[in-house]
């Protein structure tokens, strides 16, 4: 094939609730692998807006954006890239789907779980969305009124109230070389 | 950015009617340059099956279609890697819009317009579509009862009923090189 130079694909995929520090944990991530790697960052925001702004909040179209995600995941990390991406992806099932097609394509999934107690999210709310969905203005809302299925084997698991953000930074790197 | 070794990323786009040539042509030109590059194709048939299964034919389905696989194309180029791109895409403006978020993002996109005379591609027809666009059984087929605009400036145009396979791969190459 010819692929001598070129390294395994990987995917990073960090899930949790809303405000849990997916996204800032993705981009301080891929700071640190950027030096040796070739990084994309998936942002479950920025997908929705290019990608799934036909999709709402139901299960079913949850499920249709995670797909999406791992679809452009899967075509980063067969060039041998890394794609880290971070989405709320509450579903289970979506999440092992996007996993058996990366590792069928031959390239490693890692998981990583956040989770925070709701306390916390509700007290950090920069966005006040919880505040909205627990006032009831906001549906579909994951953790407060919409499911969240935590994964069952993630590669990592992380309480990011109790764990800094570069101690977090650190166990991810750890997890991946 | 630490960079040094990451080549500058390029999407390579094929646009033109059914059957003219794009997914052959994309198959073959990724099988020159991955000896030396990494390389992803993304074909219109298997995006839409993916990431557009919502999508229909109408010139709002197909733009966002388009847009879509620029998006992933976009994701896969960044990372350095070359991201060829197989798909009707009839409509010039999605596809300039393609081409400008992908050079604000740094990457070289090279257009390739495939043409080859209506009476040619339906002759070939392996799989009898533009009988059935000529009979009227299939509606929004490109190039019978659908507009298709041809590109104004490509990086290169082939006539794939005058230039053979093997010349229209070299002459591509060209093109990249």
């Amino acid at each position: 094939m010819g692929f001598e130079r070129k390294p395994k694909g990987l995917v990073v995929w960090f899930t949790g609730l809303s405000g849990v520090g997916k996204s800032t944990l993705a981009r301080r991530v891929k700071a640190e692998l950027e030096a040796h790697r070739a990084v994309e960052v998936l942002d479950g925001d920025e997908v929705r807006r290019f990608l799934s702004a036909d999709l709402g909040f139901s299960k079913a179209d949850r499920d249709a954006n995670v797909r999406r995600i791992g679809f452009v995941a899967r075509a980063v990390a067969r060039t041998g890239a890394v794609a880290i991406c971070a989405a709320i992806s509450p579903w289970a099932a979506a999440r092992d789907e996007v996993r058996a097609l990366a590792e069928a394509d031959g390239v490693r999934f890692v998981e990583v779980a956040l989770h925070a107690p709701l306390e916390v999210l509700t007290g950090r709310d920069p966005k006040g969305l919880y505040a909205k969905a627990i006032a009831g203005e906001l549906l579909h809302f994951t953790g407060v009124n919409d499911p969240y299925e935590p994964p069952r084997n993630p590669e990592l698991r992380l309480d990011t109230s109790l764990t800094g953000e570069d101690a977090c930074v650190a166990a991810v790197m750890r997890v991946l070389e």
